[in-house]
């Protein structure tokens, strides 16, 4: 056997902070948290419904395996596989099986190599009723065994690219991408970079899932997306990169930051629109498209209240990348100034468009 | 379905010296590493031997699964893994069977969940043959599905208890183990209470092992013990434990350590011999003992190294578990004093015996 593809090779590694301090991921993931509930009752009636489980084979030991990718630290993870395991369990008692003949569940929880599975051990719920495992590694490349998992999720992940396009920090290329961190605004030969590295993305994780899946399994993603339609640079998720990447000039004019470090400093997301996802799930060809559809507005009333999740929320996300980069010391001074600018202009943010999409997809039998 | 048993709670956790620093458990396992290195041969031997491959039931995913128990880490979970891993693939190929018939492998690697799994997954062979997955629990409890794993390998892990014997450290009682740290120099009550531990906690391991293993899996478990017959007091690693315990007795008489402190800590481990061990294994009934032997010698011959090679060692192991109890701010004294002890006496170490076992073990199909 060929050594299996080392997955790390395959993407970046975007880790969100780490630990569970006041700037930490697991402390600051609202937004998927409203996200992960607005979604569990769509996920119940798919599973109830499209779940074939008399045609899955249990194989000899009679487990159900279920895998969240991009789990980062919890606690949204738990509550998205919570949710599942007592759906599916729901679907076998339903169909009169006794409870020694309802499948026992293993949970594979995946993310990059870099991500703290430490802090995401200690923190797996007491009465689970699974038996838990980390899987580290790219889900842009394979992470399972074949016909292994019989339904995966994915929330809040896929719009990270594995990533960033190599034209873009090239001084030579039409795409390079100066003065700025994010496409939106930017040439179009930028965004054309950007959009075709997300198909390439895509392709890869849809490939790669069809292998790892059962046939008949369903997969959950739970996307941040623009509305078709809407141009990249009213979007609010788009919105939010283009301010920090203006607090990063200005502090590049102010000498805090250095330009060329700027320069070479790009955001590995692309927000794509819910069509864009159905083209990259026709072309691929192993799953049918089961269900699409927006997520309930997710964003609470208050656009002060709003500024601050803003806030904490892209700091828990990108302050270890832009760490990285930069370097420490610029890092409170960023958020800072870039809740300045948030609280200076909310309609600015308010305007912005962005729905969060729920696709539910099936593994045809061929 | 019930919850999953909460392993946390069936074992106290001692975990290794984490990360990959000079006193981490990652560069200081020589001992550990030359015991899987002189296995490899009678493992190969075994898995050509006795592991029935035509038997076994891959399921519809050809997956053949192995779980290193107890692996810290690193590396020498690694080349375990891959001397396993290669066996078997030669036993496949060894009947005929083209590549794409044989099977692809998951590899479980546990330990506590305490353990460093960040550090273990960053240096995961870039080049392995197998999908990863890390398995946070007590090997005391469940921590697989039914039928699950074709080959378990647990080295040096099955001679750390669960805890230290309750009674032990109850004031109250006559196995209370005041002003010492270990059984093997100590009352008749006490070694009783730590070989009865000893005796339960094998059973909780067979027997979760037997019910997640399939049948006709192998097990091999590699375990320092003592020789048949060699009493307690006269083992290489309860010498070892002794002496710690005599640095720490010698820190509180001179009120370095707080004596109180001292007669509330025990060391979790129990050394067995290859016969407590045949015992246990006939007494479950579920595995049947396809070899028993003792390694080959594994020490090196100076005994000034072998004075340096223990310090270190035992500091890995253990100083993260005295650290909790008794405060980062003795550690490097109690171990100057530990390792001036051991050069000053190396012929107290020399005589003392020691063996390490490899049992494999095969899972009967009652």
């Amino acid at each position: 056997m060929a050594a299996v593809e080392d997955t790390n090779k395959l993407s970046e590694a975007y880790p969100m902070k780490a630990g569970d301090g006041p700037n930490s991921y697991a402390n600051n993931s609202t937004f998927q948290k409203i996200a992960v509930n607005s979604s569990q009752e769509v996920v119940r009636e798919e599973i109830a419904e499209k779940l074939d489980i008399q045609t899955f084979f249990l194989s000899s030991c009679n487990t159900f395996r279920i895998a969240d990718l991009g789990c980062s630290t919890g606690p949204n993870t738990f509550f998205a596989v919570d949710n599942i395991l007592e759906t599916v369990q729901l679907k076998y008692q339903s169909q009169g099986l006794s409870s020694h003949q309802i499948p026992k569940f293993q949970v594979f929880f995946n993310d990059q190599t870099t991500n703290d599975f430490n802090m995401l051990f200690k923190s797996l719920p007491q009465n689970r009723q699974y038996y838990a495992a980390g899987v580290p590694g790219s889900f842009y490349g394979r992470i399972f065994p074949n016909a292994s998992i019989h339904l995966f999720h994915c929330s809040f992940s896929n719009h990270w690219l594995s990533r960033v396009p190599k034209e873009i920090g090239n001084k030579e290329s039409p795409a390079w991408n100066k003065g700025k961190i994010y496409y939106s605004s930017s040439t179009t030969e930028v965004t054309r970079a950007y959009e075709t590295q997300h198909a390439l993305d895509m392709e890869r994780f849809l490939n790669a899932r069809a292998q790892e899946i059962v046939y008949g399994g369903l997969m959950v993603l739970i996307i941040p997306c623009r509305p078709n339609g809407t141009p990249h640079s009213h979007t609010l998720a788009n919105i939010t990169y283009e301010t920090l990447g203006s607090c990063l000039i200005d502090m590049a004019r102010k000498g805090v930051v250095d330009e060329g470090k700027l320069d070479s400093f790009n955001i590995p997301v692309y927000i794509m629109s819910p069509q864009e996802l159905e083209v990259a799930v026709e072309r691929t060809g192993y799953f049918s498209i089961e269900r699409m559809e927006v997520l309930p507005n997710m964003f609470p009333n208050s656009s002060l209240s709003n500024a601050l999740l803003s806030t904490s929320h892209v700091r828990a996300v990108h302050e270890e990348h832009i760490k990285q980069h930069f370097g420490e010391e610029i890092i409170d001074e960023l958020f800072n100034l870039y809740h300045k600018k948030v609280e200076e202009r909310p309609s600015k943010f308010e305007s912005g468009k962005t729905i969060v999409s729920l696709a539910v997809l099936k593994r045809n039998t061929n």
